[in-house]
Parts: structure tokens; sequence; C-alpha cells
């Protein structure tokens, strides 16, 4: 079984890389939302490809409703959207079939499957996926914002350059507009073109880059989320390793908090303007799995873009002997920077679980 | 809606920490598994207190099976265990009903349950509830044995004392053995040593660490895993980040790894005795959410126990004022020993899933 | 798997017949509820056998809440309960292992369960496991309650003696009162007085009787219920068919109704006092899966219980041959009585579970 | 929430009968099935409208696969089929947002979705999406075909005209093929004949009927299902209350057995070939909510279609005042026989669900 997420805000999405469409439907979402189309294409554009730093594989993302809008809103029932893909071409990935791609899901999903995935792209496994998750994260970011929640992102790292983090304490959505502003989304415009550089030299020798992703989420009510199994950090973590190429999950103080003293990485409460607040952010806006009202933080390791130009060692797995490959097609040097909005859809669409969970006690 | 989580192993958790029991429902274990007492009471005992260096509250921890055994072996329907509490002092925890304890649950239990949270030693929230986990790790750690899959852990940090990792091509079940033989379970003695004056530096000063616990699955089938939203890193995310105090998760490289060239992150792939390997394995034994036959390796980050002896500042939640809080009663100065099996626990039963999951399909 | 049922009330009913307890959890129910213990116990005793029609076995049914209560009250977290089983005589059930009682599922699960089943007393598959599912619906009920919902149920035939229906326009709470007045719950005393000597003629002649149930819900809102496969039907059948015996449920006109004209089974709409109302309730309450504001009305068909004391044609499933058995034990010679609590139980359950999921969008 | 169904194979059905488009995505399927699509499109084509009893509106129901399926076969990832709506004629039912048809969900409909639901044709309400459900019912009984497992359907009744049951005992494919050969699904002409006429004078005089189709899954092996909630009545139940107009369900003898004595009900075991069978079977292939290997036979009430020529009492919901409505729009008079293949559909996706649930465990 796959790709299923959610108990109230409920996501399935479906396609395959180099197939007819790509897409998802939701549940869930209150009848008589008006689709803010502008928003959508703004958003959906973050993560499409084209830029100068990406793959020049130009897909134009239009985004279809079939299902769950009527004259122009939700009326209440499955919303689904699709995506045609358009500007496929499988025989870049012809001979991936029986040679897979270090780093990729070539080879356990060809096990899996038993010899009959659909290899072309990566298939169901492709980034391009994520697309469907941005629709879902744009709808529920409009949901979200109604009741005053904004989510956000930005880069942290790729490689070895470093950029800020945001401020746990006074982090808001001025922030997430502010990064927006930048060629990429971070703090430190220096950095940024720093970032720009490390990822051109990538490029130019064929070689790739990851990085970290911080995303916060703020404006939140306290009491989102529910102990264990449904705490915030099982159900944001459970969406965000969805998404492909990430390999961490830390909230708040995450593994560095892990080296502190307690009495460090304690945050001591107080009361501001007759609302409980934490002196410091360690616990990242989460205690117990449940919201505490101070800004909602993590961060998401990307690992490098498993596609690279240089010649690798593989293996024939029809033959079952060692073989090399050269991977040719369109690929991005770095992902990271259209991940952004990515990560951004899936805090929101769990965000929105949660407080959809939350509502029926209220 | 709180405690549940699988899709083929379901486990609900039940039971507050000063209430008359606490325990869990598994459904989806196969009929006929003659149940372990014995394997079951050694791993139990891992997670249980009263060693030297942690809490003096005895618990002894006795499981009763109330459902879904017959004769001493599954027979098929919903299996149910309870552990009765019965070294209780809900006296210890009068006064936190008001004043939070930084770092707990108490605030966002407070808030989010209207007041009617239970509130005597962390209620459902507290640490105790990782025993039944522990439960479902040890029969899902049975069933997966007969299959050839072994699941163990290690600390690798406590506070900033650091021992080595596991060796991610070559870990097996005799390394699993090996640490269990110290009395911490670390690869490296003196390094456990270092680590055991740290937390006794941490009980004499009041206050408390927190660590890094290493967790690898070895003898996995390559096919186990879906992608997207179950995906192994999701599924298994999603129950490790239930365990309270962990705030980080990562598989294979991680976030080191994130920092690297694709070209140095990507595992080459090779044949070996029919075999397809891979020569290093910063992937960590998953690829695209699917398990690639190489060792499942990934690390939890646990913050420092929020439970100290130092006065704090904290809030009075019915007064809506500043205040401060001086925690007693009986509480570890590090968890992170105790949480090895239940990190190892949530694997098991992470890994299970999955497993009857591809089952079907074989 | 098994035991589960619910979206927003998650319920997870455990234990065998003679095994150590019987219970459930529930999962969903608002912080803050005070149990009605006298309300329950009344609830319970409907349930109990002890009545001069059914079996002699004495049940205390003594409920203890193990989690989720707290001071009297619902604390949020998942709700158990367990009834400890005291009056077992396994010894009764001796042979059944091998020579399958006609009409029970002692055959099925042996095969299920490849011999490693409970076979005493039906295990898992006794009407006994209906016990925990009558808490769930006491509680249900309690939250039902405060919104204006009541649920009840009568007998409408016992064998071949047959009962009037609710009417189905003006059935309300003072019915549900009304039947619960006589030692049978029917609208007409003198069939009550019928269904008694035929059930009495029964028990003499070592035979057995079925029968129907109609159960009611009034006071839901309009906008109950998800259309397809959550709608009110297959959300109440689902958990209805779930309780042992049942082998038919219609709503409304039902059977009888999918013999008439359009023009006759359609109910036409008024307006009554602000209210849409309907002259007719062929719909029983139910449109397009979804609560109409008038009453909801199914019936449930039970067959007559399985356990007679005649001797019966079977098989000895290890000789594999032809066999006969004489069924001995404390059995009902009619169950239909203390079935109608559980219906009950499981319309409240299911409508339970409707409500919270509207509420969200509220 | 709504249009989602199932464990192992699970199905979301999205769409409006006069959206862009209907379909559904299935989880759950094994890759490398073959897709028969002359299979699926005579399949599909029993459901069409176009005969001389039905709606004259013409649908061509062309089933693209857009997700799912590579070179003909399924790959092993969600699979998404979407059928588009071409003849869509939204003006014909213009007036119905506020004046709702009597037994149709426009009434409940529009106050749950608080007057943004689609009303076109029903929306989502639409009998028209039962053809999705037949895309999924046609490739489960695919693959229940492939191991051994026949479903079939024939009508029972069509308003009074009864036509005789399926024997209980001897069903077998050659019946589901026999029925087929008629232009209406009966086991004897000479009724089909009847109902017919009985179909023809309903249309004209601007009237519709219901009636009862009788299902039958033949081949199943013993020990298909689950206890209580997720035993073979629950799940079958749950998907076809799902179908619109369904008002009852009945397994085996269902209503007609609870007025037996159980000594009549009871069916007798015996060994005949090595093989477990029963005399009788009245039990209907179910016991304890698990496949008894005997045939598993279901009957299903169909209410009338609702849509009828009069002129029908209804309420203004704008004005909240009485009104009258014609409907006018293409409708059948009677909408039982393209039923019948819908209801093969649920029964094979619910016995499908159960049987890749029992492969886990042998």
């Amino acid at each position: 079984m796959a790709s299923t997420y959610g108990n109230n805000i409920k996501i399935t999405i479906f396609g395959q890389s180099h197939g007819p469409a790509i897409g998802l439907t939701i549940e869930g979402l209150p009848a008589g939302m008006a689709i803010d189309e502008e928003a959508l294409r703004t958003f959906m554009a973050r993560r499409a490809p084209g830029g100068s730093l990406s793959t020049p594989r130009k897909e134009a993302d239009e985004v279809e409703f079939i299902s769950g809008v009527y004259q122009g809103r939700t009326c209440g029932v499955p919303l689904t959207a699709v995506i045609r893909n358009t500007n496929v071409r499988p025989q870049d990935y012809s001979s991936l079939h029986l040679i897979p791609r270090p780093g990729h899901a070539d080879f356990t999903g060809h096990v899996k499957y038993g010899g009959y995935e659909d290899p072309t792209g990566g298939g169901h496994f492709s980034g391009r996926l994520t697309a469907p998750l941005c629709i879902a994260g744009a709808l529920c970011m409009q949901l979200l914002g109604e009741e005053g929640i904004a989510v956000g992102a930005h880069i942290v790292a790729i490689g070895q350059v470093r950029d800020r983090l945001f401020d746990p304490i006074a982090v808001n959505a001025n922030d997430f507009t502010a990064v927006k502003k930048h060629e990429l989304p971070v703090m430190d415009e220096q950095q940024g073109i720093k970032m720009r550089s490390a990822i051109e030299q990538a490029r130019a020798g064929g070689n790739s880059l990851g990085g970290v992703i911080e995303c916060a989420a703020v404006g939140l009510p306290v009491g989102l989320g529910d102990p264990m199994m449904d705490g915030l950090e099982s159900r944001i973590s459970a969406l965000v390793f969805a998404v492909p190429a990430v390999k961490g999950v830390e909230f708040g103080s995450g593994f560095a908090g892990s080296a502190l003293w307690g009495s460090q990485n304690n945050d001591a409460f107080y009361v501001q303007d007759g609302q409980v607040r934490t002196r410091t952010n360690n616990h990242g806006g989460i205690l117990g799995g449940i919201s505490s009202g101070m800004p909602l933080i993590f961060r998401a390791a990307v690992k490098p873009t498993p596609s690279i130009a240089h010649e690798q060692n593989s293996v024939d797995l029809q033959a079952m002997q060692d073989a090399t490959l050269k991977v040719t097609g369109r690929h991005d040097p770095c992902i990271v920077p259209r991940a952004v909005p990515v990560i951004e859809a899936a805090a929101a669409v769990a965000i929105c679980d949660a407080f959809l969970e939350q509502k029926k006690y209220r």
C-alpha cells in the first residue's frame, strides 16, 4: 500500500513521472472554500523547474480540478486535481530498467514490484510527485491562513554553506515573506550568493549537492496534536519523510539539544499579555506531541540529488553482474531550493490534519 | 485521537502513569506464536528502572495477557496486555496541575483537555507508557526473528560524550549481543564509563542529560516499505517520535550526508554471492522508502530529561502569573539507557508492519 | 485484523468468553465527560443474563476503567474498560475443539487460525463480547444525549410473533422509555406475552428462536454522515453486522419499500415551524447517506441462537469424518431481548462517530 | 470525510455527475496484473445506460488509466482511472438547488455543505459514481478469478414481480453466465419478461420501480474475513450500502431466517471429498464473519428510483415554504438492472480486501 496520509485531511497522491498525469485526491476540506488559483499558481511556481539553477525540463504544471470543486469553490466531496505530464521523454531512461541508478529507488522498486515497476523517470518515486503534495499544501495553507496560522521555510544549508536559523522566539509571517525576496529563500542574502556558487560548481562538475531546510509554523493555538503516535512530531515527520531525498528531521533544538543539560534545554514558562509563553524555544513549539503556542520549528536534511553526470558503479540486474552507469537526462544539481515549498506543504497538511482533529472538541 | 499505529500490526496503547494500569492491544499477530515469556521479561527488564543510574521508583512491570492468548500462544484475535501500576505516589505531583513543569506536556495537555487531564506523573504522557510499546516490540522481534531479521540499538552519545557508530556495512546481530554486555549498551566500554560519569555528575547536580541512540535492523529482505507516505522512513519516524523526549530522527548519513557531494553520498551497487549490495551505506538501507537489503540504520536524538531538581521558572495557570517550581518525586537524570530497548521496539513494530504488508504480495 | 471501528470515535474490542477478561478501548471521547456510572450499570443490566428467559450463567459484568478516566471524568486519552470473567467453565466446551457447533464460528475460526483459536465458549466470537460494545454505547449515548439525540430499540418479532413498528414520523424518546417498562421491550404488551410464551416453548423443546429488532435515533441534526462509503447506512450496518447473529439490516421501508412505486416510496418534503420535514419516512431518516432530521430507523434480523440442546450433525475435524454433537453448557433459547441494548449501542457509536466528524465543519 | 474504503484494497472514488470527470484510485493491487481491457469494457457495459429500459443519456464511459499502469500492467503504485463526463446537461438541474427532489440527497447535501454543494445531477451523490466502483470491481474480479473465486448477481425482484433465488448449495459460475444471457439477468426468463413489462409500465406512467438483487461468490477458501467489525458481513454491507438507493442487505436466510427455529436454521456440517460442507446454507457462507467455504450469498434491496415525472411536493429552501417540483431530465424508470454489476463490484472489492488480509498469514 502506499500513498495515503491523514485522518481529517486525507490525501492520496497518484501518478508516475512519465505517465499520463500526476495528481491527488484530498478529502476533508470544508465546503465553500474559494480556490485561490493565483495563490496556488504562485506556490506551485516555487517548486517548478526552470530557474537557472534547475533542470531545463519544462513542466507547465497546469492544475485541473476534476472533482470537488463547483463554481470555483470546494463543494465538500473529495477534491481531485490532476496535472497532465506533457514534456515526457521516456527514452532518456530506457536503460535504467536493468542498471539501477545509485541513490534512487530503481533497485528497490524493481525487486518490490517483481520487475513490473514503471522505470521511466523514477515512476511514482520521482520528485515530480511532490507537485501534487504542493497542491494539497496550498489549499491547507489557505485554510490555516483563515485561522491566523502561517507556514514558511528557508534554506539553512546547501552543501557546506550555512545560513542562520529562524529566531525561534520571534519568527513570524514577515520572515516568510522576506526570505522569498531573495533568489534563494535565505535569511542572509550573502549566504544565498555563496549557495548559488556552490550549486553552479556542482553543475559544472556534473555533481550535486544536498542541504537543510528549516520550516516554521506560527499562529498555532495551544492544543493541536495528540499524545504518542498522533503527536505533531509523528504527524509531521511521517509526511516530511515522504518527500524524496529527505533523510533527517529534527524539531526545536533537535540533535544539538540532546547534548545540552536539562537546565539548558528546558524552556521556562512565563506570562505575557495573558498568554503563556516560553523564554526559549528548544522544544520547537511542541510538548508531548501537542502545540504549545510557540513557533513550531523543524529542520529537514535533504540528501544530494542522486542523479549525477559521473560514471558510477552499479549492477546489471538481468545478468546479475557488476556494471557501470552514466545517467543522462535532465536533472537538478541541487533540489533543495525547489524542495522548500514542498516541505512547507507537508507541514501545512499535517498541521491542518491536527487542526481539524481539535475542532471536534471545541 | 491518539494512540494507535499501524496498518498490519496495529497497536493501541492506553493507561496513565499513576492510573490503575497501563497496557496495549495489538492486532495482526499471526495465530500460533508461542509467547516467549522469558524473552519478554528480559526485554522489559532493559527498560525497567532500578539500576544505579535510574529512578528509585520500583515498577514490577508484570505483564498479564488478558486477551489474544490461549494456552501460551497467540490465538489470532486482538492481543491485550496490561501492567498494573502498583507503586504509585500521586501526591508527588499534587501541585503540578497548576504550575506546569518546563519541558513536559503538563501545560499543553492542560489546555488541550480543558483542565480535565490526568496530571499525576504525566498521565498518558509519561515515559512509563513506553513499557507497553516494549511488549509490542518484544512480540514483533520474535516474529521478525523467525524471518532472520534482528533489531538492535546502542548509545552513541550521552550529553557530549560520544561513542562510535555501528559499521553501516558490517553491522550484524553479534553487535547487538556485544553492546548488551556492557553496563551501558555501547560499542566502546571506555566511552560507556565516561557516559556513566556524566550521568552521575548530572544526578549530583540535580540536573539531567540527553543523548543519541543508534538503531539497526539486519536481515531485511529487499522490498519492505512503500513509496511516499508509507515509506520505511515515514513508518519508523512516526513511531520513534511517539517515544517521549525524541526530538530528531535521521536515517543513514542523515544530516551529515546533506553536506556531502552526490558523488560522495551515492552508494555504488555491486554483486556479491548473487546478491546486490552497496559499497557504502549512506542510504541507511532505505531507497525510495523501501528496504535495499543493506542494514537499516537510524539515529534518534533524545532530549535531556525535563525533570530536574533545580528551581525553575514557570507559571501559575490559575492565577495566570509567573511562578517558580521545584520538581520533587523520583526521576532519572538520564533516560537514554532505558530508551534503548524502546527505540528497538519502535523499529521492530514498524518493520513488522511493513513485513506483513509485503507478505500479501508474495 | 479485526476488532476496530470508527474514525472519530474509535473502538477496539478485545477478550475471549472464558479468558481472563473482556474489554475495549475507546479513543475520541471529549475530555471532561463525567462518567454516569448509574446509567452505565442500568444499560449493561439490560444486556446481562439472569432473567427467567435467559442463560443461568451469572456474569457480574463489573466494569473497571483502567485508562482514560481521572477523578470520575474522561481525561482525553484512550479510555480502556475491562470486565473480568469470573464465572468461567471451560470444561463445558472441551469437546468443541474438534466437533464444531453448527451455526457457530467454531469451524471457520478453527481453519482461519490454523487450530490455534481459543475454542472455549466461542472465544472472541462469543456473544459475551457485546458487553464491551455496550460500554461504548452507553458512553456515546451520554454524549449524544447532551446534544438532544436519543437512541432506542424494541423487539418487533420473536420467531413468528410480530409486534408493530415504531411510528416512523412520530417516534420519540418517550417511546424508548415506554417499551422498557414491559418485561420484553415491545410496543404492545400482548405481543410481548406471546413472545415470552414462544421463548419458553423453545426452551422446553431444547430449541431456540431468533427475531427482529427495530432501532430509532431521534433528535439528529440534518447533515450527519457522508456520501458513499461513509454514509450512515454503511457506518451503522458495519457495526450492527459486527453483533453476532445479525444477518440482515434494513433502513426505513427497506426490503418492503423495494416493492413499491417510486411515487409511493418517495417522501414529500414540507415546512413546519421553520423546519424541513417529510410527510412519510420511507427513507428512514437518511438520504444519500446523510441524516435528514427525520427519525433514523433501521431493523436488524437476528438469527435463532445456534446453541440448541438437540443432537446435531457435524464433523470430527481431526478424523475428517461425519459426527454428531450435543451442545451442553448454559445457553439462551433466544438472545433477541438481550440484543436490544447491543443494537442501540452499535447505533449510538456509529452516530457519535458521524456527529464528531461533522463538528469539524461547524 | 467520505469516499474511501478498505484496508488492503483501498479505493477512493471521486467526481460529480456533471463535473469534468469521475474516477477512482485503487491502492493494494499486486504489480504485474495485465489489465484485461476487454473484460473491463464488457463489465462496464452492463452498468452503462442505453438499453431500451434505461435513460437515453449516452455515456461513453471510456476509462483512462492515468496512474498505476505501465505497458498494460499494474506497476504496484496507486492506480487511478478517470472517465471524462462528456454528455453533461447541467441546465436540466438548474432549479434543483432550491427545491430538493424527494428521495434524493439534494436536501441533505445542501444542509451538510452549507449551500456549497454541486447540485447538478446529484453531484457526487449521483448513481453515475457507481461507474468507478465498477472499475474497481472488474479489477478485483480479475484478481479473484485467478484464485478460483467467481462473483455473480441476478435480479430476484422488480417491484412485485419475483424470480427464484440462487440454489444456495449448488450455485456456481455457470449460473452467473446463464443469467447474463437473458435481456434482464434473471433465473427464469418468463419472470424477466414480466419484469420488463413492469418497468415499461412504470415508464409509461412517469413512475419508477425498485427491486431486489441477489449476489453470490463461489470458490472462496475457508477463513476469509475477521471477527466483529471486520467480519465479511460488515465489510460487504459497508460497501453495498455505499451504492445509492440500497436500503437493505441480508445474508443467507436473512430476515426470513430470523423467523425459524434454531433447529431449522442451523446448517449441519458433513464431510464430502475431504471437505467440510453444510447440508443447507442458511448462514450464507459466513459464520462468525468468516467464510465457511460454502457459497457466500446476500441480497440487496434497491428502492424505486426517486426521479419520477410526477409533480411532487417539496419545499423552496430559500423561501422556506412549501413548493411543488416536476423533475425533468433523463432518468431510468428502474435502475435495478444496471445496479446488478455494481453490487457484484461491491462484493468483489470487499472479498478481495479480505482475501489479501488473509494472505499475510499463509
